[in-house]
C-alpha cells in the first residue's frame, strides 16, 4: 500500500510506475480493496505533471485546487457507498476545444484565451457523472487544425507529437493522466496517439456528443479517448457514448473476443506515403502475427478510396471556412498559416465541389458496408505512414483521414519501436457502431505484440 | 428625405427625434417607401451613442464596424428583394447576459469581461434571421441580481435607472436603439423601463428561448424586450418567440384591439409599498380612463399573493446559489453584496422550504387562469411602487416580482411624469399565452394617456 503523497513531491520514477501504468480497471479494483486512496491517486498524477510538463507542455492548464476538492468530494462519495464504476475518481486530461466549466476554451487561439465556458460540454457532463476527476485542459493546435502546437514528443523532443490532440497524447504518454479527450477530423486522434506511443480511440461518426466542442468540420468531426491501453479506451468510451436514439439511455459497451483470429488487411493502402521502417515493421508484424495463428487477409483497397483524401480536404476546408469566415476576416493575426490555407481553401471553393465531395462521401458510408463479412471483422492497416516526423508539421493525415471521412470506428495502439527509438502504432478500423467487438480484437492484438512503453519525460 | 450622415456626425436633437422616435412599423415603411435608408439610421443611432452614451453608460460595448456591416449587407438583400419584415435594418441592443457571437459575455462580471461568446444565443440568432442590427451589449447588474450597475437613470443622474436590464432601459430612453432585450427574474425588464419612461414586454414564462443566455433563476428567468412604444414591443416579440411544441413553426403574434373598454383592478395590492406619487397618480389614471368610457372593476388581491414575495425570494436565492456557488466559493471577489447574500441565503435554505416555495408556485400557477373572465382580460396595476429612487439601490421589485412568480405576461407603459420630473408607469397582466390580446390592450391606453418622452441625455 501507497504511503500519503504530500501535494507536489517528485516521485521516483518507479514508483508513480507501479501505480499509473496500470489499468483504469486495475485502478478501480486497488482504490475499493483500500490498497489506494483516489486522493494518492491524483496526487501522483499531479506529481508526474509538476516532474515531466516543463519538458512536456502537454497543458493549457491544470485546476489542481478543483482537481483535489472533486477527489475529496468522490472520495467522501466512496465511503458513503455511492460507487460511479471504475472512472470513480479516475484523473482525466480535456482537449482546449471542449468547453468545461469556470476554465477558458481557447482552442489554441489566443482570442479565446480567457472565454471562460459557462458550462461543461456534453461529454465533461458524462465523465462527470462517472466520477471522473478533470484535472485541466491539453493543447490543441489552432482550432484542432495542422499548425504545430508547443508541444513536445516525450519520446523525442525533436519530433513532433503530432496533432491535433498533441497535449492529450503526450500527457497520456508520460502517464499525467492515465487518459484523455481528444477529437479528430482528419487523424487528430488516431495520429498523436501513435507517435506518441500511445492507444486512441476514434468512435463511429457521431456516437459521441460533440455539444460545447469548438467545430472544425461538423461532417468530420469526432470527439474520443486517448489512453494508456486498450481496456482503458473501452472504458472511457462506455462513459462517453451518447444514449441510443430510439431507447434514450446509454448503451452497454463491454468488450466482445475475437471468435476467430483473423484480420484483413488492405493492399497497398497509401503505399506511397509509407516510409521504410514502417513498412518492414508492419510486415514483420503480419509475420508475426502469422506465427501465432493469426489469418491475415490480404485484400485490394476499394477503387472508391482514390477520391478519398481529396474529397475529404474539400469538405473541411469549406466546413473551417463556414465556421471561421467572420473571425478570420477580422482577426487574421489570430489563424497561424496552416489554419489560414485551409479556410481560404474553403472560401475558394466552389458548390458543386463542395456538394461532389458530400455526395461521395456519402456513397463510400453506404459502400463500406459491402466491406464486413461480418459484425466482428476488423481490417488492420498502419495507424500512422511512418513514426513522427520533425517539428515543422504534424504529420501526415492519410491513414488516418480516409476513416473520419467514412465515419468508421478505428483504434489505434503502439506495435513497435523502430532503430532511433520512436514508437509505430497500428489502426483497426470496424464496421459502424462495433465499438465492442473493435475493442476485443484491439485486445487481442494487445496480448501478442511486444511492447511496453519505458518512463517517459 | 434625410441625407447621407457621416459616421460619427453629432445630430441636432430635433433631427433625431424626427426619425428615432418613430415606431419601428413607420421606420419600415420610411425605408421600403425611400424616404430612409438603413445605413443612415444606423448611423444616427451611433451618433446618438456618441453624443449621449458617456453621460448614460447603457453599454459594455458598441460594436459600430460590425453594425455597419450588418447593415450594409441588409441594405443589399432590400435591393435585391430580399425583405425580412418590419425588424430589417433595425439596430437593437442585447443586454450583456445573452450571447452574441465574437462579443463577450460578461453579466456584470470581471471574471467573465473576456469570456467571447462562440456563438449566438436563440434569441440572437432570430433577430439576425429578422434582419435586426446588433449593435452591442447593454449593461446589467452583476449576474443580473440586485446591485446596483453604472447606468444613469436619463431623467435624472442621482436616480437609479431600475436593473437589472438598466443599459436597455436607459439606450432606448435615450433614443441610441429603438429597442433592445432585457430579462427578467423579479422586475428586472418592468421595472427598468418605467424609472426610464420606456415600455417593456415580460412575456409568458417560456415562451422566449433563455438558450445561451446566463441563468440567475430558471424557474423565475424570463427573456424580453425593452422599446419606445407598445407596436414595437409587439414586433420585436414577434421575432424572438419560440416555436408552438407542437407545430414547430413561429405563431404569429397580432396585437388584438380589445372589444371592450374594460381593465381589472386588484385592491390594495402592496399598497404598503406605495409612495403617495404613485398612489395619486394611479388615481387620476382610472378616474381619467372612467371620464374616456372604461370600465374599471375593482376586484380583491387573491389570498395566495400574500404569500408570493417570501417564495420568489426563496426559489431566486436557492436557484442562483445553485448555479453559482462553485463559482462563488472560488471568486468571491467577483460577488458584489446583494448578491453575495442572495447565494448565501439560497446555500442556507432548506430543501423543504424550497420545495414548499416550488408547490407554492405550481399552484398559483394553476389558479390564476380562474382569475381571467375571458381571454383577453388585463389586470391593471402600478409597475413600480414609485418613481425612481435613488442610486442605493435598483428599486422595489415587488410589483414585478409577483408576475414574473406566477409567469404571466405583463407590459408597461409610461403613464405621468411626477412634480419632480420622473416618469411613472403603469402595468397590465394577462392570461398565460395572451400577448396578442395584452398588446392590443396596451395600444388603446397608450392612446388614451397623455404622456411625451422628452429628448433625454
Amino acid at each position: 500500500m501507497l504511503g500519503k503523497t504530500p501535494a507536489g513531491n517528485k516521485l521516483p520514477p518507479n514508483v508513480h510506475r507501479a501505480v499509473l501504468m496500470r489499468t483504469i480497471t486495475d485502478l478501480a479494483a486497488d482504490i475499493r480493496a483500500g490498497n489506494l486512496s483516489l486522493i494518492d491517486l491524483l496526487e501522483q498524477c499531479l506529481a508526474r505533471i509538476d516532474a515531466v510538463e516543463e519538458k512536456t507542455r502537454a497543458w493549457v492548464v491544470v485546476d489542481a485546487d478543483c482537481a483535489r476538492r472533486q477527489a475529496n468530494r468522490l472520495a467522501d462519495e466512496l465511503l458513503h457507498g455511492h460507487d460511479r464504476g471504475p472512472l470513480h475518481g479516475i484523473p482525466v486530461g480535456v482537449k482546449d476545444i471542449i468547453d468545461v466549466a469556470e476554465l477558458p476554451t481557447a482552442a489554441g487561439s489566443k482570442r479565446w484565451a480567457n472565454a471562460i465556458a459557462r458550462q461543461d460540454a456534453r461529454v465533461v457532463e458524462q465523465l462527470r457523472q462517472a466520477g471522473a476527476v478533470i484535472v485541466g485542459k491539453t493543447v490543441t493546435t489552432a482550432f484542432a487544425a495542422f499548425d504545430p502546437s508547443v508541444t513536445n514528443n516525450p519520446w523525442n523532443r525533436g519530433r513532433t507529437p503530432g496533432g491535433s490532440s498533441s497535449g492529450s497524447a503526450a500527457a497520456v504518454a508520460t502517464d499525467m493522466v492515465p487518459a484523455a479527450l481528444g477529437s479528430q477530423t482528419g487523424g487528430s486522434i488516431i495520429r498523436p496517439a501513435a507517435y506518441c506511443g500511445v492507444c486512441g480511440l476514434k468512435p463511429t461518426y457521431n456516437r459521441v456528443s460533440l455539444q460545447g466542442v469548438v467545430p472544425l468540420s461538423p461532417c468530420l468531426d469526432h470527439l474520443g479517448v486517448i489512453a494508456g491501453n486498450v481496456s482503458d479506451l473501452a472504458v472511457m468510451f462506455q462513459a462517453i457514448i451518447q444514449p441510443d436514439y430510439e431507447a434514450q439511455r446509454l448503451p452497454t459497451v463491454t468488450p466482445v473476443m475475437p471468435q476467430e483470429k483473423k484480420l484483413v488487411t488492405l493492399d497497398g493502402l497509401f503505399a506511397d506515403r509509407q516510409d521504410s521502417a514502417m513498412v518492414e515493421a508492419f510486415e514483420s508484424l503480419k509475420n508475426d502475427l502469422r506465427r501465432k495463428g493469426w489469418v491475415i487477409e490480404s485484400r485490394p483497397v476499394p477503387a472508391s478510396f482514390n477520391e478519398v483524401l481529396k474529397h475529404h480536404r474539400t469538405i473541411m476546408a469549406v466546413e473551417a471556412a463556414n465556421y471561421h469566415e467572420e473571425r478570420f476576416r477580422r482577426y487574421s493575426e489570430d489563424y497561424p498559416p496552416k489554419m489560414t490555407e485551409l479556410i481560404e481553401r474553403g472560401l475558394g471553393t466552389t458548390a458543386t465541389e463542395y456538394a461532389q465531395a458530400r455526395e461521395h462521401q456519402s456513397k463510400i458510408v453506404y459502400e463500406s458496408s459491402t466491406w464486413f463479412d461480418h459484425r466482428g471483422m476488423a481490417i488492420l492497416v498502419p495507424a500512422t505512414s511512418g513514426p513522427a516526423p520533425d517539428r515543422t508539421t504534424t504529420g501526415d493525415p492519410a491513414h488516418q483521414a480516409v476513416w473520419s471521412y467514412i465515419g468508421l470506428p478505428t483504434i489505434t495502439l503502439p506495435f513497435a519501436v523502430t532503430g532511433d527509438g520512436l514508437p509505430l502504432g497500428l489502426q483497426l478500423a470496424g464496421a459502424g457502431q462495433t465499438e465492442a467487438e473493435l475493442f476485443g480484437t484491439a485486445m487481442a492484438l494487445e496480448a501478442e505484440v511486444d511492447f511496453r512503453r519505458p518512463v517517459l519525460g
